[in-house]
């Protein structure tokens, strides 16, 4: 997923990008960074860890300007090295930049071999270090003629900010896949941010998205410059609203939680359950178990306790704790449960390894019945373009039906919602990127072209 | 408030205790310490921090022995030492003890004057020596025999567990205020815990709760021998239902989300509000708000979204960052909230600080009115028994009147649950402790009887 | 070893004695402490580690007062617990008291019997808790008398220095073991540390020696007041002077690295050797090596050199490594070596492993010759009091001959300083405890007087 | 300064490196770290911080395969960024590479600009990105002949380590400025270092040094293949003699401490002092001061004492504390210098603040007289390579002469070596480069050609 923010025109804008990044952290939790700009040079800070461990105030006090950009970094497996978090900062021909960047370029490595053919060095495995590269290598005498170079060279999902010492550029692409808000602040001074929980805690005011293809200019003194680079062909991804962003976040002017409120809904319209209760897997579950609850008629409770002081625990459990991870997270609440019938909503299923835990945790706690229902359609394509997505034979979607898997995980009935019903909750007017579930590239019919429904 | 647990007769046993006072962290994050004893010899550790973070495995291997206690402290002010950290252990004339202590004694600076005039020295302030200075003191053979002893010196809330180098006693005070109850293990063995959510993570099962004035004996080979100490004159503590204990644990044969569903409803009969949407203030109000819309019969949502990845972030804010330390952990779903009138539920209003700002972070959200609902009575009156309990003067309760208190909160209105509902949805069989709303100590109409109704 | 200090009458006392201990690290590195009162009340804060990472500015701030006492503890086997540092406070029947002890009770498990017998708790295992019982218990009325009633229990070799929250008590046992001393500062206020070295850093001057057997009394407003509480029976530990006292500090009167040399040259005539050169074991040997150089009329060279860069390493070395552990921390100059008949001076020979792996190291850089001497005597005798001496069977020259040591360590000769000749260097006015080398308790004749050669 | 190490055919040869580079510490101490290669794939780790604490047996354990480089970063001002630290890594035409370098290049600048022209992009400030770049950009087939291309481009003072996937390629400049030693296994292998301290501690077999101008190609099952890539034109570095190297060490065939010995003893020669004692400043003084006490047959004594336990200590100090920094490190030994004429021999003088303090600590310490004698000449000149050295104004000599600095730091007299003493001391046959003593740079008359003398 990741995270990006930009800040243009507000003193200390390295502590607004810290208190942003603080807000997104749910977007990445891996690494982080800021870098600021005083018009002078660029100073930049980056670390593995959480926003709050990685920042103090004396590191703040050193990243100072008008201008910050900032990145938190998903979990990636295998890598361990600092030099794979954002920004990326470089010197190249016209000064100094600093770029971060949210998604996944699908020509990626075509380029980095056109680039290494010409003997370029790439000391990461970054996207941002392709970006840069384009922008050096590009002949246009500005810095905004090299950025309209490197945007006709990848493909891709992105949303990019670009740092220079007196300006900042944010690109999100023609797709739209990722999210991308502007805001703005009372006193003057911008900020961009791939969720706007950002705007709310560090005050500012959301104006709108940023268009799929445009590009935004921020210069001292002036309004933000817009340019349509590309012409959009909109196909934001559905798991936003399915599970990346924050339920508060409004994402492409729909507000999240109300988005799986009425997947919810639709839920109980398409795989209804004959149940006493219907309990949320919290927190990804609630918004959508509230929606197949009234949808039901059914009460609905916060049935299962999540434990708000999960640290790492790598304890070797005696021989009587069977499921520690997840009983690490969740309880449920026996008397509650014991001796109805239940429904239980989760945002999705990848794997069913989890899911299986629960159902089993429910049925220990008395359930009579579990039925399982999921407020998003099947699983059965890997998103390509997903540093993280798993393989499609780890989908369990992908190789089994719905039957098998309710017995699997040892569930009464499971239920998902269908495309169409996902479809008409996010409501018909884009056209979401869907392959995940119905494999479908969206762009042309080719393969070739970007889509991306999975976790990238 | 405190949580400790006693495990006997099962393997790593020091494990088991481990991960019991990880599920009991929310009862005290400032220390947390486990000893062990394998029949030779008592090991100890304890350590100021989380328990995930003050134990590792190699910690937990040094401490071996199939019997152990441990103890989370919660935090109070002042005190850094970690001499203050429980358990406590030291030599005495019979040999090694270990104990651990949750409560208040509240005859302890007059026992703690008798023990210094004879010559005793206090190395910490805690209840806790006291307790092993008066069982060494005593002038009986065995080691029960001087627990006796202690008891009858000592006067207040408390739950024990006392671990000897073969044995370990477990007693509740008469009033019973803090609750305790037991576990059993399929394979053999006994837990004794502060609450039963420890019992589920480590795969124990629910016998019954320790009685008020019971002490249980543990020794191998064995069935635990009980014995009344005292006469059970049975005063539980109401806040354990409204705030201290987590919602899947069963306090004294009753489960707390069950009970705060209850208050909710009642707050519903008592305080109804003209309202289009019921918002929990998460995660405290979530079971009473469920309850108090579905007593108005008015749609509930999770309308206020809780941030998890709180660290601790001590960095300055920028002039746009109004009510920093709430919107640090809360954010609202305004899309939710704009233009409608929402009753917002909490557990408990004790200085109205946060309420305030919640309010106010409602309004900005765009609510027509805001109701603000709390589901306990006012707190009017400090627990004297408290170390953390807010002076009189800090309880806004204490000072003003409810409709002052909605004006100085901006709440359109404020309502909270009667004494007597409080007491209908607990159930009229038992004599709530309830001082911090009545003031009245309930045993013999003296002031200096034990009672306790606060943080204590 | 350990290091005591004791701060009177000086603003920031807390700061002099952090710098004192810093001073004095080389006595004990496994844990330190400070505790300061201002008149009111006593603070403490104490913790494994070396003095440097223990303390910060804030935690100085917080020990408050113009007097202060401090420890550092010699690194022991076994106890890993915090409980185990000084200084230990308590309060006790005429208000707060605060202890830091150097030394060992001969006599320790008779009294804690006693005092165990009568009811008391032992919360840790070191001496310093008995001293706190014995004041606490005692009947006097006043602090001063109490102490005394304490002195008169205890026997063995100790410093003590005694808080309350007015006055500072200092105590040097009536042999003079351990070396405790006098300083003064211009602007006012007392000193005493273990070693003057101290002194030198803090920019005290010194005044003198305390003296066996006596007392001082510190008061606000008044001139320290001497008291001589035992009749001074003069036995100092002749190890201050072969290894545990830094070059630079005076003990006793006598310049430490002078009688070193001393030895040295006294070495030179017992047990000369045909060498072309003289190496010290740096930095220990350095004094003596300088004195057996200039005995011999030989070229003196520090010719093994100290690495000053020995972190804690742990990872396992390849199979090329050999006797790491001593080339982790010292390197021979080969050129300066290779050929040359040397020999290797060093303060004392316990075990004799590191010995053997320096004189293979000199025969790998070309040596011809190896000759290894020893400033002090063989060491043939545990010291009883010491908590860390090896047991008998470990020092190699209880059970070996010299010659045979010489062939075990693979040396071409080994030469010991005699006890008359550590007698001549150190002065004849005193009677050194030399236990360790001739096995003779001092006082009395009797086994059970207190005696101390070694490393307590 | 910084050292470099590249092992090859050797098992667990990251474990080798960081043996090697923990033997380098001294060389520098702001960053580390290795890469490895198992022929198949790089692995890197790199951190700031010493060898001990950045790497544990885990990382060490991800670091598989025969062939390693390492390096040990000197402290520079400024830069807080990891990315400065090296080996640098990268993936190119021709694969993965990962490059250490010690030294400085003189037309960096010069190469940056015109590979920036060409749209390179420079993460860091680092030569080593320069290096890669080059060997990036040619046109060569093969990656020898790429190093050839990038050798002909830069100019300097460099030894560089340069790692494939398979083979190995060490470097040393044709000047020879900075020192690299080859070693051998018993059992086979290979290893390359600044210093041949690193090869006594690893178990190697010092063979020879590596020789300016000449490259050694390491390949598996080949005997290292060597080149002279350059013809020669030695002009060594004299500070590596005077302070940088560890007195066990061998550069170019000398041994420092001799080195050292001899420079002491011309010192006496020239500028001889009437004094009772010799002193060094220890560490680095203390051959020079042997040599010296030898010169004028005055005894030598250790009589200033440092202290191993120096951590870092941010305490503000109390009023009488005087001269902290150098106290914290250094104490007199009074007893030995009271009333003394004493000589005090330092390596070097730079600013003459340590100087003043120490000459200060000794008057205070008694001695009647302070003559100073640094055993190397007066800097008047910085090195323009290096990246730490004091700019001219910074330079005591540059601006003063002898008497007056004598004065200026409160000694009887002050004495340099002379220019030809310190040529005659390491000895005619090499053409030492001296520009930090005689500003002249040695080649070809142009102060364009690299010369250095300095930190660099």
């Amino acid at each position: 997923m990741c995270a990006i923010v930009g800040v243009f025109g507000v003193k200390k804008a390295s502590t607004v990008a810290y208190y942003s990044l603080f807000s997104m952290q749910h977007r990445g939790q891996e690494a982080t960074g800021i870098s600021a700009s005083d018009g002078e040079k660029i100073s930049i800070y980056k670390k593995r860890g959480m926003v709050a461990d990685v920042f103090s105030q004396d590191i703040l006090d050193d990243l100072q300007g008008e201008c910050a950009v900032g990145h938190n970094r998903y979990s990636t497996a295998g890598s361990a090295s600092v030099g794979d978090s954002q920004p990326v900062f470089a010197k190249y021909k016209l000064g100094e930049i600093s770029v971060v960047h949210n998604g996944n370029l699908i020509n990626k490595q075509e380029v980095r071999n056109q680039l290494i053919d010409k003997g370029a060095i790439f000391q990461t495995d970054m996207d941002t270090e392709n970006i840069i590269h384009l922008i050096a290598k590009s002949q246009k005498d500005s810095l905004v003629d090299r950025i309209k170079d490197m945007l006709s060279r990848i493909e891709g999902a992105y949303c990019l900010a670009i740092q220079s010492r007196s300006k900042m550029f944010v690109i999100r692409d023609r797709f739209g896949i990722r999210p991308l808000s502007l805001g703005k602040f009372k006193d003057g001074g911008y900020i961009v941010a791939s969720e706007t929980c950002a705007f709310d805690l560090v005050g500012a005011e959301f104006i709108r998205d940023v268009a799929p293809g445009e590009m935004l200019i921020f210069e001292e003194g002036k309004e933000p410059l817009s340019e349509q680079v590309f012409e959009a062909d909109f196909h934001p991804c559905a798991f936003e609203y399915i599970y990346f962003a924050r339920p508060d976040s409004i994402i492409d002017s729909k507000n999240v939680y109300q988005m799986r409120l009425e997947m919810g809904r639709r839920l109980a319209q398409e795989v209804p359950a004959e149940v006493d209760l219907v309990l949320p897997v919290p927190d990804s579950g609630v918004a959508a178990a509230r929606g197949y609850a009234e949808g039901l008629g059914v009460p609905f409770e916060m049935g299962i306790v999540r434990n708000h002081y999960v640290g790492r625990t790598f304890i070797e459990p005696t021989q009587a704790i069977r499921d520690l991870k997840v009983k690490l997270k969740l309880s449920p609440v026996k008397h509650l449960i014991a001796g109805k019938r239940v429904a239980i909503i989760d945002d999705s299923l990848v794997r069913g390894t989890t899911s299986k835990q629960i159902v089993r945790m429910l049925l220990d706690a008395g359930a009579k019945e579990v039925h399982m229902r999921i407020a998003s359609p099947e699983i059965k394509f890997p998103c390509r373009y997903g540093i993280d997505t798993p393989t499609q034979m780890e989908l369990i979607s992908s190789s089994y039906g719905v039957d098998e898997i309710a017995h699997m995980i040892g569930a009464s009935s499971l239920g998902f919602l269908s495309i169409d019903g996902l479809k008409a909750s996010l409501g018909k007017e884009q056209n979401y990127s869907l392959v995940s579930f119905d494999g479908n590239y969206f762009a042309g019919g080719s393969a070739e072209s970007p889509g991306c429904s999975g976790s990238c």
